[in-house]
């Protein structure tokens, strides 16, 4: 065991904590963090707002760094190499999700990558507003050569809950696919489905985002408060990727789907403001829910994202500008996605 | 054409009604109806609750009896032959729903077999309340002859809405299949379900209804109030139909489903109580409806039904009955479908 010191100040507004970090073990990497990304389920962890929280607490799991050491066992990383760390550090490993590299869907309960018990009593995972984390091999990942550091830390996870769902939903070549909300979620979520070949419509509430979508890859704006328009695409995508993060009626975006389509949630864990079953029934449509990703997959995200050059557009912080940022989140402003540059620590 | 009488004075609410009846014409099967089952949506649009009745009207869409006569061109049908009609008569026959005989979807709008216009200025189709009806033949559908007629009249309408959704879902031997609601829709789920060979749960708020359904063929029977027994089968189920048919809450229900199954609505057109999306997300689960069933559909779910020798529990009534009948649906007091005797109109 090594002390380290970690400074938290500004993001977990306490004051200078004392952590003991563990021993890297045999199948430990050692990553020294260079940014991390900032996603709106921290300010929720911060907040409680889901009731989980544990304190003292350390958020960030969209982290990219390099590699400072590794264990005896490990054979996947090597000192130097560029890697990120999303959600979660640690799963149960047998159930089946777990062997399918599902880990997301744990069904004992994934260790997330911050507020997660450890194995030592009392102690905490810290995440990524920091300079240094340990994680096992199996929940690291490989960041291709040719992305930015810093633009490629939100892939971990805005990137990965985007493609997850977009995959799963097998969106291809010529599909209409509709991504509701311009946020980090949706700009990674048109991004993405423009490069899958898809028809990328973006649907939001605000006309002055049309010229934003556009540059990002969208094909077509939908803006939702326009009834005329909303009729004009009614029935027409073969999937709706949803992104909206607080409650919302669902129903005006049902009957934008075809046939058998699915209208997925990425961005809410709450409860929807009123869901009335009529554009389920006629359409035999359905709704649905997506959570991040595993690492299959999130590895797959991110080689994806080599070979077609998507990165998250990001406006790069200091350490200390970290209240003020998840301030301006809860505005909804910032495009798309606030970075800590984790030399400012 | 030929004038007709039909008595609807106790179906309809009114006095007796001069109808005009079309004529056979080259492509129509004259029915004489024998058997007419009694729906919840009977009682929906004979009160106008989904504000798109048109009166007068003629309720009824569960109609078996035998054919009377044929036009011209009829080559599915001949005289005598055992025969149904269900939720509609006719559709635009060229939208692509149209084209893979899924009419229930039809992009115009499929006519019902009651309260739709017809092709007479003014003119209504009247429904299986009633002892006569023309209908074309691509509507008709073969009723197999080891079925008793009057129990088999629920398959128009409770049983293709059941069997549907087990379909496209794709139901098979060893799957574990919930039905929730033990009325019209879900006695006949069950059946079918365990005739398809799924493990069959009936899932009930209510225990005196367990003797029940075990004797229609559930393995076992989940009381949903029951926190223990619902948090024990809690991610153990591959499909869920929920046949529930007014408001409720579908969160606790959505927690039973595995991971990436789905809960069918096909019970309920109306504003759900609550819709929390934690169960979506955190298991990638999905909720879905589906309307009834296509013409193609609906004949192999009656030769299903030929096959495993399934049909309604019902209780006959006569056409005078008819009132009191929907008071005590109304009350959920029926075991498991009324269904009218038409020798008694």
């Amino acid at each position: 065991m090594t002390k380290a010191y970690a400074s938290l100040k500004q993001a977990a507004r306490l004051k200078p904590l004392e952590i003991e970090r563990r021993a890297v073990g045999p199948n430990d990497v050692q990553i020294h963090i260079d940014y991390c990304g900032v996603c709106h389920s921290d300010i929720h962890m911060v907040n409680n707002d889901w009731g989980i929280s544990e304190y003292p607490m350390v958020p960030g799991h969209e982290i990219v760094g390099h590699v400072v050491s590794v264990g005896s066992d490990v054979t996947k990383f090597q000192e130097g190499q560029r890697v990120g760390v999303g959600y979660f550090v640690d799963s149960c490993r047998t159930c089946e999700p777990c062997k399918a590299h599902m880990e997301q869907y744990c069904e004992n309960g994934f260790k997330m990558t911050h507020g997660s018990e450890t194995d030592d009593p009392g102690g905490l995972t810290f995440g990524g507003y920091s300079d240094a984390i340990i994680v096992d091999e199996g929940y690291v990942l490989n960041v291709p050569e040719n992305l930015d550091m810093a633009n490629a830390a939100p892939l971990l996870c805005a990137g990965i809950t985007a493609y997850s769902p977009l995959r799963n939903w097998d969106v291809k070549r010529g599909d209409i696919v509709g991504v509701i909300g311009l946020g980090g979620l949706g700009h990674m979520g048109v991004k993405m489905a423009h490069a899958m070949g898809a028809h990328v419509v973006m649907i939001t509430t605000s006309q002055g985002k049309a010229v934003d979508a556009k540059s990002l890859g969208a094909d077509d704006v939908l803006i939702s408060t326009d009834q005329a328009a909303m009729a004009a695409w009614a029935g027409k995508f073969d999937f709706l990727l949803n992104t909206i993060p607080v409650a919302h009626d669902i129903v005006p975006y049902m009957s934008l789907l075809k046939l058998d389509a699915t209208m997925c949630l990425v961005g809410i864990v709450d409860e929807l403001e009123s869901v009335h079953t009529a554009p389920l029934l006629f359409g035999r449509r359905s709704v649905a829910g997506s959570l991040i990703g595993g690492t299959k997959e999130a590895q797959e995200m991110l080689d994806f994202c080599g070979e077609h050059n998507i990165t998250a557009d990001i406006e790069l912080i200091k350490m200390n500008e970290i209240n003020d940022a998840h301030k301006r989140m809860e505005k909804g402003d910032v495009k798309y996605r606030f970075v800590i540059d984790l030399k400012t620590i």
